[in-house]
């Protein structure tokens, strides 16, 4: 693993993809630094006018719905036509799906009209979407479990994506097929917008990398990897955050204690 | 008051509260990691369409006028009718009130229509809700006075709320009463946000303590106690923020030096 | 250059100006804290029924357009015409112009109906307003050449503008006249909002100096040096940018190993 990680993070610092970020208000600054210390190039727009240009450029586009209203839908909505039209993978974060019925309601209805290549959400996020009843606490919720990985099997087969499960356990599931992942920190939860960047990753991965399962897979083991490397500084979430970034910036050691 | 401060701190811990922000764009993510490193879940919106949704699933709602516009107005103005109908306290922070009538305005129409649990400002913003001129310089003045003191008594009883005062020193009073509080750090106001991070915490402890005026000194007690554990770390206004986020983090230790 | 520095540094600390951001979301929180870091008072506004008196407070006004929209432009035209009535400095930030046509035109509108005092942009935004067609890629294009020196000399001629080009190295241009600066850190463009927040910077000293070529190149010096010594304490990206805004509330040492 630790080579093909490495081979596509050296491709994304050589290339610099440019990532198109519609996405929330609370992790913007977060997922930009995120993206520039891992040696992408972040983009973020607020208008429908500059969609067809932005999209032209940019190698893949997040949805990522956490600060939603209606003017949020209608850009997306352009944004994931234009994505389809010109072969650009469109990788979808729910936030908070389950939490609202707008939410989970937005997120089908991209599901259904337009071609996702990659879904990543919680338990709680990807249960809704497969319409699971399951109680919500909002954005931070949890609980992964085989509900959620039938959930996210269903979801993959019906849409033809690719769909990762964050938790403390990470999935990755293509239609029956199931990953499981086991990196990462407790802290990270304790971070707004680690699962947002982790998102915004996803798609840097996928940006250089043709098979979506597989850049998928390498993109949360090696965020998973940065989480540890991070926790092995400091055991507070402030200097976590800190430590995070700095870790995206790095190569995996081929020495066996970071994996 | 390190064991009351305790209880609640360890309640928050256990029950997770989710805290509704309808606030500003300048300081979300920073609220947002507050919230998280206290043990409570943040969630931020911008729709109308999700409000009665969003309050009933939580515990308090967060008014911050801090960048309002007539959509956020209206957005306010509905999510504080569904807070009195199901009875979940309301929090406001009138930020830069005085620095212009629409700030002033917007306030004041919130508190005359609906029930509002705590009010949270510096000296000139709650001196220009109670109508004294005052010349202002945004958002950041900080002159407490007693003339201070005298709008906050106002305020608290025209409108029945408690009502807390950020400076070097802090005051919370309710009706006549006055509580003085004198924890902190100098470099408080040198990260933006920190009134509004701490409107945002006297939240969370008024989640889990049925008293507005005790939780609300709860809250400001241990916010200054986490400025003076952040202020033992370094001068310098960049790094006090990690560390004050770290602080949040933690219980109050019994050792009387940290009181 | 230092004691011009470290006057204007003081008068900022002393005067505290005010400095009124139309800004991006991305960046917003990164641009307070980097001016209340230096000493300077941030306000950040969404609305344009408080600008009036919002211009008639601040020293200052920066259009940054990073994540434009339609009531953005509106907005920053209502800023930009109340800002020359009162004679108040009107600093430019064209993010992403050359990315889309939007953010060019936009722009471009601006310098045409106002007058502009100063505009601070990477090579590529520069070239993109004086029409020079560029292959950009998005917003951190940084390929600073005679071409975007001889841009700028045009933008400054036709809009009697400072005109400052960021990248690294950095040119502040004033009709004919060049001046270079070779002062940085390859890890300023890693943080996002870096160019942005100089932008407030360069707002910030020409509110306490009243000549716009020589506040923007001490601006540009003192955040070129800001970043020298950041990049003492660290090579990663994350700690980089906290050591950064620490250092941005320093005076300039006379020891010229600082320099």
């Amino acid at each position: 693993m630790h080579d093909d990680v490495n081979d596509i993070l050296t491709r994304i610092k050589q290339t610099r993809p440019l990532i198109l970020n519609l996405t929330n208000y609370v992790s913007m600054e977060f997922i930009a630094n995120g993206l520039l210390s891992l040696g992408a190039s972040p983009i973020m727009t607020e208008s429908v006018e500059e969609l067809d240009e932005l999209v032209s450029i940019a190698q893949t586009l997040v949805i990522n719905i956490g600060t939603l209203d209606d003017a949020f839908i209608k850009r997306a909505n352009k944004a994931c036509q234009l994505a389809n039209e010109l072969g650009k993978p469109i990788i979808l974060d729910p936030v908070g799906a389950g939490a609202s019925h707008y939410r989970t309601r937005t997120c089908l209805d991209l599901l259904e009209t337009f071609e996702v290549a990659i879904i990543r959400g919680n338990a709680s996020e990807i249960m809704a979407l497969a319409g699971f009843c399951h109680e919500t606490k909002g954005v931070d919720s949890n609980a992964a479990t085989s509900v959620a990985i039938e959930s996210a099997q269903l979801l993959s087969e019906k849409y033809c994506a690719t769909v990762a499960i964050s938790g403390e356990t990470d999935a990755v599931i293509n239609n029956k097929t199931v990953q499981l992942l086991t990196h990462g920190s407790p802290l990270m939860p304790m971070i707004t917008g680690s699962g947002c960047l982790l998102t915004a990753v996803v798609a840097a991965f996928s940006a250089v990398h043709p098979h979506h399962h597989d850049a998928t897979s390498a993109a949360i083991f090696f965020y998973g990897i940065c989480g540890e490397i991070a926790a092995r500084h400091t055991t507070s979430p402030g200097s976590f955050k800190t430590h995070f970034i700095d870790a995206l910036s790095l190569l995996l050691q081929s020495d066996p204690k970071n994996a």
